[in-house]
């Protein structure tokens, strides 16, 4: 079975982007892969300096990908720090990286551009992403746009290794998912945290119907008909519909009678239903931590045994003595 | 008591520069102060990619030490990649190094217009030491000249996360020893191994002889009196001898009647001797490997107890979850 590996950053609260950008694909590719899914505490120190705040999103993290729907007895789900491992090779792999492959990573300079401090871990975050994924012999990395670079430098190392040792890893292919839905914001931008214009996942009910009051339409009075192939509001009540409950939703906006209060109302209802049951999840997490813990614990065991037969050839190759 | 930290590189057969100008003052301070003593065969990765000779490099460096007298019930004597929690402060480390703190490195510069490869590990090699020495709160680093700036970086980098953190890191100091003999080559110039100009401690008595003979002298006729204090026969000489053996044979040279030959045969005598006890070490620790592997496992326990302690409040501070 294909081996899927994907990290998703511990940034605090996830919005419905997150979702239909990237998590529901995972819950989804446990099925038909064998997904490795974990959580790059080590990554996400390059910009975060509040240690609590790490370990609050951490661990909120792990909560939010099992309230919705990461099964463990699919998925292997970790946490990046449990396997100590990655970091022995994100230093052997450094004495193949060309200083060169590093410079001309975008995303380095994009960071910086915005601000970011440069420093070090920001500059060689390229070979600790190889590290995640060469570690495990993942064959599929499914990446933004913006990440298809950083999958061409793991690919690069990784043959600079096997040419001076054999084969020792297995070269990764990146994949972009273009089918995934474009989730607009409040304001029709993008959904993400960076615009400000999130609707977070686990609000509770009188915050989620303020958000989502917030989304920006146009004027048609309530009596006339409305335009729903440019309102944000159809755009996000489809990710939530099939095919019927589209074509419902569409002539209610053609038929007019209806203000775009009506289909706010109606969007609140459909995210508050849609994750009920996340949300019940989420609350029996909280309440039982050490299960979560117990949850990461087995993750853990799982990676690492890959990850220490692994690296015992590695080693093994690049003359660490034992 | 001062801890003094110190690494000496696997990098093959160590000649008698290597001895007068590092290891001897090496074993004096294990008397004098709290020493670790490591071999960094991390940092050897930088250049050496034959995994078989690292290995055996740095069993033979290990052997070596133990040899010429380092004594594991003295000094913490360990082996670099038996203490893993040093690559996880290194990374944690690369968050609070500024790229240009690394740019403005002389060493990797040098390195690099030498013709080493410009590999990401060379670059940031200086992250690797600031986690060796910050791990183990070492108070001295004895260092060579072109190592000061080495150490500054490690003050910076200790710096930067004290002020976010509080005062978790020991600022270390450096020491140059102005006090070691710089020791000449068969040519003069200084000896190393770049130069291939050296005399290896542990030759038959054979290759010493024939090696010895190699030194440059002047071509003063046998039966006339010599300049003692240009001439390299001399001040190798001089390293194994106390005063009085230092006038004595100052004297054999201002007489005449003794050609250079008879000094080098002396020098020989000289080293031969001197390293007697330590060949006999040598000779039986390549017959007892596994008591070598036990001293090793020794020292990198007592070694690791402190880096996991210690290793413990820095992941609290910079909030890796558990």
């Amino acid at each position: 079975m294909t081996r899927v590996l994907t990290g998703i950053q511990p940034s605090g609260a996830l919005h419905i982007g997150n979702y239909f950008g990237a998590i529901k694909q995972m819950t989804d590719l446990q099925d038909s892969s064998d997904l490795f899914i974990f959580i790059p505490n080590y990554h996400a120190l390059t910009s975060l300096k509040d240690g609590q705040a790490l370990k609050n999103n951490t661990l909120d993290a792990a909560i939010t990908l099992l309230s919705l729907g990461i099964d463990p007895n699919k998925a292997t789900f970790y946490v990046q720090s449990d396997i100590k491992e990655v970091l022995e090779l994100y230093w052997i792999l450094s004495g193949y990286t060309p200083m060169g492959l590093l410079e001309r990573a975008h995303s380095y300079k994009d960071k910086v551009a915005k601000g970011i401090a440069a420093n070090h871990s920001l500059f060689s975050y390229p070979v600790l992403m190889a590290a995640d994924i060469l570690l495990y012999d993942a064959n599929v990395v499914p990446v933004g746009k913006d990440q298809i670079q950083h999958v061409e430098i793991t690919r690069d190392i990784a043959i600079k290794f096997n040419n001076e040792h054999g084969e020792i890893f297995t070269l990764p292919d990146f994949k972009v998912d273009e089918n995934v839905a474009t989730v607009p914001g409040l304001d029709g931008a993008k959904m993400s945290k960076s615009y400000g214009n999130t609707i977070d996942i686990f609000n509770d009910e009188k915050s989620l119907k303020k958000t989502v009051g917030k989304i920006i339409t146009d004027s048609t009075p309530l009596e006339e008909p409305k335009e729903f192939s440019t309102c944000n509001v159809y755009a996000l009540c489809k990710l939530f519909l099939d095919e019927a409950g589209q074509k419902e939703l569409q002539q209610r906006y053609k038929q007019g009678g209806e203000g775009y209060g009506h289909f706010k109302m109606y969007l609140k209802e459909l995210i508050w239903d849609y994750f009920k049951e996340a949300r019940e999840k989420r609350e029996y997490y909280l309440n039982n931590i050490n299960e979560v813990y117990d949850i990461l614990e087995n993750g853990a065991s799982k990676a690492r045994k890959i990850a220490q037969n692994k690296m015992q050839i590695i080693r093994d190759a690049a003359g660490i003595y034992r």
